[in-house]
């Protein structure tokens, strides 16, 4: 792991890090949070998987989750959100497939089943190096995120429930495999049988027989992509069927963007770290 | 005025503007973010001027000011820090002159003299354009910034002290006349007399008799350009023969970065509150 920055914030040291993945066949790099209190004993893992276009640095700067993540004791790990680099097959006009935007699936599709591994590279590789070398309490993590990022938060603890006390997402893609910005992607990462789509989809999922606890998800009124991309009443019917307990909160007048995501950031830490204390 | 975009935050609003400035001869973007308390009646207002290579963006993307502006009631204003645009002279690979590098003055010099007039445009135009357009109580003003903007907080307060109730400022250049950074800049902005010089360099300022209430000044110790541009034992011994009440703070392992300002937002926001209350 080489370290690329680190700088003091809250008391603690905001890092960006990068290594040579074996999953995705590339170099990755991640920003890692570790507050202040790490100098007492490990302190429990929150997760935040990014959207599409994003990479780790979009959280990092705009997401506003320091000054809270300081005070509660949180360490937060924000991976890119796919494979990137020479070599690695992308659509370079697509912002919807391929570099920024690896749906945290494992592909099955050459030439991307060689590097757009994210699924392995989220729920594997990059645990087992934040394990090695941070004050990291494995036995305590959960997990959230934005958007493609919601997908991949939803979908990693439906899978994963052991590995995590709490899920929660902002604007989540809760039904990639019927969304259109979605559908393209699945469908040259995962081939033509939607059987395989399953794996990658939260509603089809739960349906499939996958639970978690509980769900968070805080969705804005405002966001242009709520009716056609997002539908976060898919993800209500499902729960409801289920008998998954999901908390979701429409919120008037909020957009897609990070104003909307930090302005709920605080809601979403408090959450996380009352179920990840000790 | 155009609206170049909005986005809710925290309640309040988040916008980015443009207006074709007569002060700069260009078009000028600024931000403003406007809580939700603006629905009860005009508020207070609080600058924040930014350094050298930034936009209106950088803070409104990492300064992390909305959620306690919010609560606590400021429209925060966050110009431009230099014209820019075709027709505006430029030196393009040198961060420390032209675009991004307004230093807060009025230049003389041609060609700079047309556009450069950065300190005409923060002092009158655009409060003026702020006052007609958003819910502001003009009569409570206060100035903070960042490096180069801590350097036009401190002067513009000092210039201008009836205009401001507080000045605070992170990591500020104290004195650009005798920084490496920043005379050239000088130079060719106001000429060879150093005398002109005078009337933008904080130090110099407070020898020359001018004077403001108080200031309140965080610098880290791991600031890369600490002992070499900012200095701030400069602006402290100006204060202590002037009697100006100085609170400097060194933060201990902090560097000059957005990760810092961040992590002290809080403390200025409710120090410039105090002093903005009716």
């Amino acid at each position: 792991m080489k370290v690329v920055s680190t700088s003091k914030s809250h008391g603690g040291v905001q890092g960006v890090y990068s290594h040579a993945s074996e999953a995705c066949a590339c170099d990755m790099t991640f920003a890692v949070f570790v507050p202040p209190q790490a100098k007492d004993g490990p302190l429990p893992v929150l997760w935040y998987l990014s959207g599409l276009t994003c990479t780790h640095a979009n959280v990092m700067d705009k997401g506003e989750y320091r000054r809270l993540a300081a005070e509660l004791g949180l360490i937060v790990v924000c991976p890119d959100t796919s494979p990137r680099g020479e070599g690695v097959a992308d659509e370079k006009d697509n912002w919807q497939f391929g570099s920024g935007a690896g749906f945290y699936l494992d592909a099955t599709q050459q030439p991307f089943a060689r590097n757009y591994r994210m699924h392995s590279y989220i729920v594997d590789e990059l645990p087992a190096l934040i394990a090695s070398q941070f004050p990291a309490d494995m036995e305590r993590q959960s997990i959230f995120g934005h958007s493609m990022g919601g997908h991949g938060a939803l979908t990693i603890a439906l899978k994963n429930s052991e590995h995590f006390r709490s899920c929660s997402a902002f604007a989540p893609i809760v039904q990639p495999m019927t969304a259109d910005w979605s559908r393209p992607a699945l469908e040259k990462y995962l081939g033509k049988d939607e059987k395989s789509w399953r794996a990658y989809d939260a509603t089809a999922l739960i349906e499939d027989g996958h639970r978690f606890g509980e769900f968070l998800v805080d969705q804005g009124t405002a966001d242009g992509f709520l009716k056609d991309g997002l539908r976060p009443w898919l993800l209500e019917d499902a729960c409801k069927k289920s008998g998954i307990a999901l908390t979701l909160r429409m919120q008037e007048g909020y957009d897609h963007s990070y104003n909307f995501i930090s302005t709920f950031m605080d809601d979403h830490l408090k959450w996380h770290a009352a179920r990840l204390a000790k």
